[in-house]
């Protein structure tokens, strides 16, 4: 066990729903920390957490330095670190650790770690050294990984036998996995074989999450949860009561409406609509804004669904 | 056209072969710039073109300062900016635009740069934004990018439409594409459709060099340019003689050894053996060296293709 790694440290308990949080632009594209932190701000009025830098938020669009910036105003605006999971992955090993380490030593509760997914056809010994060199050089007792398994863009995923080699080397260090693989099979085997050490297995989407806590799996970081924070913490609360399964067809009728468009910009086009600030219509190419048709017959769908964000 | 273009700027000639230049690491895994110098020079002297910090350079490997900094030390060890064409790609906008900045202020030839890859099932249309936007920022008549085409790596290609979208938006700015996409319909088409206007095809690999020398391409940038420069080079200068053909095929031949193994660190395993530098056989995870029974292999096998790295 490395030397920085002790028994003593008591790792925080993430929120059981954490929204990779959208990032706001401004009209030169840079990110609006202000705007950001106003948004990080309502997400844990209502108790998500908050997976900034993620897929959703645009995390791989943002240098490193754009994003320690980001995470440090909203340290400074006052919000919790022991809510937060940011994004920390990098293609470059000393990316990754840098970024791994600013997170850290603020105190977050975990980082949420991409593989290095450059290079294809990488082997499990391949992707053991990178998650190893960013332990040892981060080197800190209070690093907890969360693995970010999503082969369908990140394409390089994380199997089963590279967990267990973690889990084996770095059982304080490796706290859990996002899963973004749309492979229900996996995620069970995921939560069966692992879940009984404390490994935490967070659904990537909101769509499984009453399946996920069934099994003993832990909760969501959905894109989702961006827009509709409050119904996919009601039902993480209420997994165990006999309305359920209605909650959670609920929430799949509304991912449905988003998941219909680019979600990316959908999500953003109904923080517009709902704020009137047309700002949260911008994002970094390659990424695309909704056009005006499509705003418009998605605000049209939200409102069918009675859809309203609470105190945005 | 953007203020910032020029008709007066006379764009250096690229050399015909480039090395996407192998990058040493020291036992710290930082990238050694003295030998990153060294292996530039040699290459320079055997006339080659230098695109460093590409798929073979373990360029997503290095942050954007790493890469700065190796570019600043090749430059200060007085090897001419004329013959670099580096890798400024990224998934970030604004890395792109500052390591494109770096390069161009200093006076490369040109740059090669990736799509933004991590995102899938991106369209032209937010390309074409993601490539203006760099034109645009870097605001430079001096630009000249030559698009990285690598599918099988980056999964996101560059596609013949936005090819001709781009360069009727930026004639001057977009000098060429480098195609690793092993599809020769796809370069045929290329070339035919855009050598005429000075549009520079580059093979991704020296496997089809006479081929696309004589449909009317320019060159190539190859991974096997760090180890076999001399050859392909003579095939570049000597492609409408009689033994062009042979000469081709003795490269096939030779590039088959490499590829018979995880080629970069194959490559680097050559290298190793040619100066007696262990060193070399260093690669940053995800990426791994050879094994010992791999490298002596391969020592073998290139022994018995009579080959050596001339003065290096």
């Amino acid at each position: 066990m490395p030397a920085a790694q002790t028994k003593d440290f008591h790792p925080v308990k993430l929120p059981g729903v954490l929204a990779p949080v959208l990032t706001p632009f401004d009209a030169d594209l840079q990110p609006d920390a202000a705007m950001f932190a106003r948004m990080c701000r309502w997400l844990v009025a209502q108790d998500a957490g908050l997976a900034m830098f993620g897929t959703n938020s645009e995390g791989n669009s943002l240098s490193i330095d754009e994003r320690k910036r980001l995470l440090e105003a909203v340290l400074e605006a006052g919000i919790p670190a022991t809510k937060m999971l940011p994004g920390t992955g990098s293609c470059s090993l000393t990316d990754a650790v840098s970024l791994t380490r600013t997170a850290v030593s603020n105190g977050c509760a975990g980082v949420l770690v991409l593989p290095p997914f450059y290079y294809k056809g990488i082997s499990d010994d391949g992707l053991f050294a990178f998650f190893s060199e960013l332990v040892e050089r981060v080197g800190d007792a209070r690093l907890r990984i969360y693995l970010y398994h999503i082969p369908p863009v990140a394409q390089i995923g994380i199997s089963e036998e590279l967990i267990d080699r973690l889990l084996k080397r770095y059982p304080q260090a490796i706290a859990g996995i996002k899963d973004t693989g749309g492979d229900w099979t996996y995620t069970e085997r995921v939560i069966d074989r692992f879940s009984s050490t404390g490994f935490e297995v967070f659904a990537g989407t909101e769509t499984i999450l009453l399946k996920t806590l069934r099994r003993g799996g832990c909760g969501c970081i959905s894109a989702t949860a961006n827009v509709n924070p409050a119904q996919i913490i009601a039902l993480h609360r209420q997994w165990q009561d006999p309305e359920a399964d209605q909650m959670q067809q609920a929430l799949n009728d509304l991912r449905a409406v988003f998941q219909a468009y680019p979600l990316i910009a959908a999500m953003k086009s109904a923080l517009a609509d709902a704020s009137g600030l047309a700002q949260w219509n911008r994002l970094r190419p390659p990424l695309q804004a909704l056009s005006g048709q499509q705003a418009s017959m998605l605000a049209r769908q939200l409102d069918a669904h009675g859809f309203s964000l609470r105190d945005f």
